[in-house]
Parts: C-alpha cells; sequence; structure tokens
C-alpha cells in the first residue's frame, strides 16, 4: 500500500490553540508538512521566503488566482493571502500529510477543490475555557472582549461541517488525538480503492486457475 | 463528554483472522463488548446461555421477528440465527463500544438500522497471503478450495461499502490499529450534537452579558 498523503484542514477558535497543536504535532511525528501560504505583504524582519510564506507582488498573485492556482485566497487590508494548490498537492503526492490551518470561510472554499480533504476543528474543553481565554488578564476592553465573543459566536455556526472536533484539554494527549485522527483516515476504504480492487482481481485470477 | 458506546460491524474474507482480532481486541483494552446471537439451534457442551448465544425455542425466535426485535436475523440448515437489539442498545447505553462480527449481507441490514454504525472489512497483506489460507496445507480438494475462492470474490465485492479497511498482517499491531480506528470516531462531530449545541449555546449567553 503505498499510499498519498492526506490534507487535513484544521480550524477552532481564536485563542484555543491549534498553531500550538499543529506545532507540536510537526514535533511528534515524522510524515507531516505544513501548508505554506503565499501573501503580498511585505516580508518582516528574520521571515524566510519559501519557508513562512511564499511572499509575490500583487501582479504575481492576481496572475495566479486567474490561473486557478489558489485552493482559497482573501485580501486583509490590502494585501493577499493565499493556499498555493501546487505545494499542497506537491507534498501529498510525496506521501506528507499536510496540515492547514485556516478558518472556516477558507476551509469551505478548500473542501470545494480537495474533495478527500479531512476537517478538524478544535474545540476547548467547556465554554468557560474559552471566555477565560477570551477575556484574558482583565486588561482587554469590554469592547475588545465583546468583539472576541461575537467572532466566537460566528465560527461556533459551521463546527457541523467539520469531519471531527478536537477537544484541546492536554496539549500532548489532544496532539495524539490529533495524530490518530488524521493517521486512521489512510485506512477508509474511500481512499484505498486501488488496493481493494488489486486483491479483488488478484482473486478472481486465482479462481480461474492461476 | 459523556459517550455513548459505538457500534462497530466487522467483516472480512473468509481464513482472514477476523475472530482473532476481535479476541485480541477484547483482551487488550477495555470498553467492548461483545455482541451476542440468539439462536434456535441446541446448546452444546460447555456453551452457557447468555454468554456464547441466546438459546431460543424457534417460537420465541419468530415472535421477536415479528416485534422487530433483530438487527439481522437468518436461517441456516433449519436454525435460527440474529442478533438482538435491546442486548446491543443496552451495551452502547452503559456507553460500551460494541463489536458485531458478521458476514456482509447481515452487515447492510444492521447498518439500515443503526445508522451511525462504523463498518470495518478486515482484508489480508495481498491476495496471495489469502489463497494460500484458504488453499491450506495441501490437503483440501480443488472442489473445496474453488468454493472458497468463490466465496471469497463474493464476499469482496461489497468492500467499498465499508468505512474502513484493516490489513490484517502482524495481529497486536493490526488489532491496535482496530482499537484507533473505533476509537477516534468517538471525536466525530456527527457524534457530538450535543457537546457542539452546548457550547455554543454558552458561548452565546456569555455574549448576553453573564
Amino acid at each position: 500500500m503505498s499510499r498519498k498523503g492526506i490534507l487535513t484542514i484544521i480550524s477552532g477558535f481564536s485563542g484555543v490553540g491549534k498553531g500550538t497543536l499543529v506545532n507540536n504535532l510537526m514535533n511528534m511525528y515524522d510524515n507531516y508538512a505544513l501548508s505554506i501560504s503565499a501573501t503580498t505583504r511585505n516580508k518582516r524582519e528574520g521571515e524566510v521566503d519559501k519557508v513562512n510564506y511564499f511572499f509575490m507582488t500583487k501582479e504575481e498573485f492576481e496572475s495566479k488566482i486567474e490561473n486557478n492556482e489558489f485552493l482559497e485566497y482573501a485580501n486583509y487590508v490590502g494585501n493577499y493571502y493565499g493556499t498555493p494548490k501546487a505545494y499542497v498537492e506537491e507534498m501529498l503526492n510525496e506521501g506528507k500529510d499536510v496540515l492547514l490551518e485556516i478558518e472556516i470561510q477558507g476551509a469551505m472554499k478548500v473542501k470545494e477543490i480537495m474533495k478527500d480533504a479531512l476537517l478538524i476543528f478544535v474545540m476547548p474543553p467547556s465554554a468557560k475555557v474559552l471566555k477565560d481565554r477570551l477575556v484574558g488578564r482583565g486588561t482587554e476592553t469590554k469592547e475588545v472582549i465583546d468583539k472576541r465573543l461575537l467572532r466566537a459566536i460566528e465560527e461556533s455556526e459551521g463546527i457541523e461541517n467539520y469531519d471531527y472536533i478536537l477537544v484541546n484539554d492536554n496539549l500532548d494527549e489532544s496532539t495524539k488525538r490529533l495524530h490518530d485522527i488524521i493517521n486512521v483516515q489512510h485506512d477508509a476504504s474511500s481512499r484505498n480503492y486501488k488496493f481493494i480492487n488489486v486483491i479483488r482481481e488478484d482473486i478472481k485470477n486465482f479462481s480461474e486457475g492461476d
């Protein structure tokens, strides 16, 4: 069973610890690759092209939009951000399980193109834990906190579109669980039609007097 | 997250080692329960009622058929065999993951009633391995072997109806893999609507000034 990688989209509430989980997953296990975003914003000190981002000009970015080279893209405060399809597919073909941390609207766009993407939504153990994280250390204004809570309500609307939820209560345990969820998908029969057919044809050949 | 058990249906080619896998799973991990079949055949020496089978008369069995008390049933050489719904549901409600080893026609019937059942098909690592097992130690007649091969061809037709395939190459590794496949399903968002809704409602309540 030579196996293609699985594209896993990871979303979740702001402040729930998605980034830490993804980094921990990369450290604890081999076989994962992070999707690298493209952007037209300026490179900041310490950032490396093709590591942190694929940095490109507005013209380059827009020409790639026209050529359908993005799984999704968006424009935030005058800069483009997007997920280049080619890099993701290259990693998948190498057998890497590719991780894409992205918010829900982007996730739905990617799923339309990559129909066998696996969607995981990271949850807090309770709303109270989420609230404590959003409220922070009491130094935020009511306005900021209300905005964060509204954002969380919005984020919560689409959870049922995800295949799995992952409760982030203990970093290492949740990371292992994230790994298990992704890893067992390699055994989904929908990802093994080729292997199933080979076995089936081989048995038929035996039966015909091999 | 109080959790209900998952009904896992395990099918696979004859001789592929399903029974050994299931027994090993029961020994290696807690939280599993085996579905117990009902039958009208006579109790054999050493068999215990409600452990090996629910033994019952033809009349009792047929009255249960009429009352839709079976997830599936069939008649082999004059005796009924079936899967009583009540026992499976009792175990599931206790939070046990229930294992049901059954062939494909029965599996499809159970899936119709228990729509969130998990279906796993056990595969040999290669058709050659399966053939060697079916052919045995060279003591079988060509007729017996041909019959087994034909059976295997029939069994192979419905594999795509299963959610996962499990390659049985190494007993302990495959058992662990079987456990992982079942275990992560507890995180499927479709099995966590209640938890998702609680979190969602709690966040909304916070936002309304809690």
